[in-house]
């Protein structure tokens, strides 16, 4: 399939086929690139799984809702992160419904067809897939965790830093449109929680100004949130996100 | 290798050789069960990741530590559970400590080259292993999800809910013989929460004696958890917990 070549890019430079070379061969001829506005549905929860999904810009929210109405965001995925695994497996559908952020969001889809027979019979990439959906389970942990061991401006300063290495290649400007409601229910806070914490890393070298974040000090970012973490900062040497 | 009989026969109960007809054929075999007192070390957060480890009977925490001395709780695990994971991925290390909790407490080991060899050669093998992987990361999005969507009586509900399908097979009484303290932290409250928890539980016909938990009426345990939460009772067909 033909790429549009700033997509093409983009998708190359995605960390699941930058620290996987065996599923980047495998499965980026098979890649559809396509561009969404703000608002839009990507799936819905409950549909049939059909793609596994590549965010190659952009930001997209992934939320769940109880019977009795409650909506829960399981996940904020920006460049670099991949949703929608359900489409590994047969007969799957997706757990959550998955929508767009920001104008402009690149996404990529693998159809779960093209995928699953790749997987059945590719040993090496099979391995690979395994290794992100282990690195899935222990992102998961990881978050549960923090909501014991560290404050909400340390959890608001993990989540920063992460950017930091998926988003900035060496910029101190992240850019996270994203509505101060939806990042504090992603960090299990309330809102008014949220806009004290963004005042308790200001010592530490972080402005917000609207939907700009610039980080001036990332050393000092890390010593105030990764004490608190097991993992003690060796996410930054994660292979995926 | 030569089981035991009573060992082999908790083996193949064991849930993931239950649901994975292709996993238990190949890995069974391979098995080694071991019995464990109480507050014995299993495995060391950091260790090189040997085996894959199988819950036969009793139970076993999984702890993380930060580097400022926090512990956190990031499983409890009991009959049909699996850990050590990682031992799936080569030069991989266990990401926690796991310390039995209950004497008696008999674990599989299923050694880790065997595994990855099997899994390279096997496809069916290797799809039943992302299935199961893909279980434990919705498992920990889903308990994620309930720490904002749900009270603290409904989360505890919740994990005897679970219990009651994997542990009770058509009995009533769940032996937990895990310290109020760990239960709390495990399901993110204080102990004060728990057993304030357990006196809501009571007129839903839920009865706490030392370490032994009476569920008289799974259906109104099962109205009062499951609304408020978007699996709403699907989970309970899931097939690795």
């Amino acid at each position: 399939m033909k790429q549009d070549p700033i997509h093409s890019q983009l998708l190359n430079s995605h960390t699941l086929f930058q620290n996987h070379p065996a599923i980047s061969q495998a499965l980026a001829p098979h890649a559809q690139t396509k561009v969404y506005e703000k608002d839009d549905v990507v799936l819905r929860h409950g549909d049939a799984a059909t793609s596994l999904w590549l965010v190659l810009n952009g930001w997209v929210k992934l939320t769940r809702q109880t019977p009795d109405g409650k909506e829960s965001i399981v996940g904020l995925c920006t460049e670099g992160d991949v949703f929608g695994e359900a489409a590994l497996f047969s007969h799957a559908n997706y757990p959550y419904h998955a929508q767009t952020l920001s104008a402009q969001t690149k996404l990529a889809a693998i159809p779960a067809g093209v995928i699953r027979k790749l997987i059945s019979e590719n040993a090496t990439l099979s391995g690979s897939i395994m290794a992100l959906l282990n690195a899935h389970t222990s992102q998961a942990q990881l978050k549960l965790e923090q909501m014991s061991t560290m404050s909400a401006a340390q959890r608001l300063g993990c989540f920063l830093l992460r950017l930091c290495h998926t988003q900035a290649n060496g910029k101190k400007t992240l850019q996270i449109p994203v509505e101060k409601h939806i990042l504090a229910a992603y960090l299990g806070m309330k809102p008014e929680t949220l806009s004290r914490s963004q005042q308790q890393l200001k010592p530490l070298g972080i402005a917000v100004a609207g939907h700009d974040i610039t980080v001036d000090t990332i050393e000092k970012l890390r010593d105030f949130v990764c004490n608190s973490c097991s993992e003690s900062g060796s996410c930054e040497t994660e292979a995926v996100d």
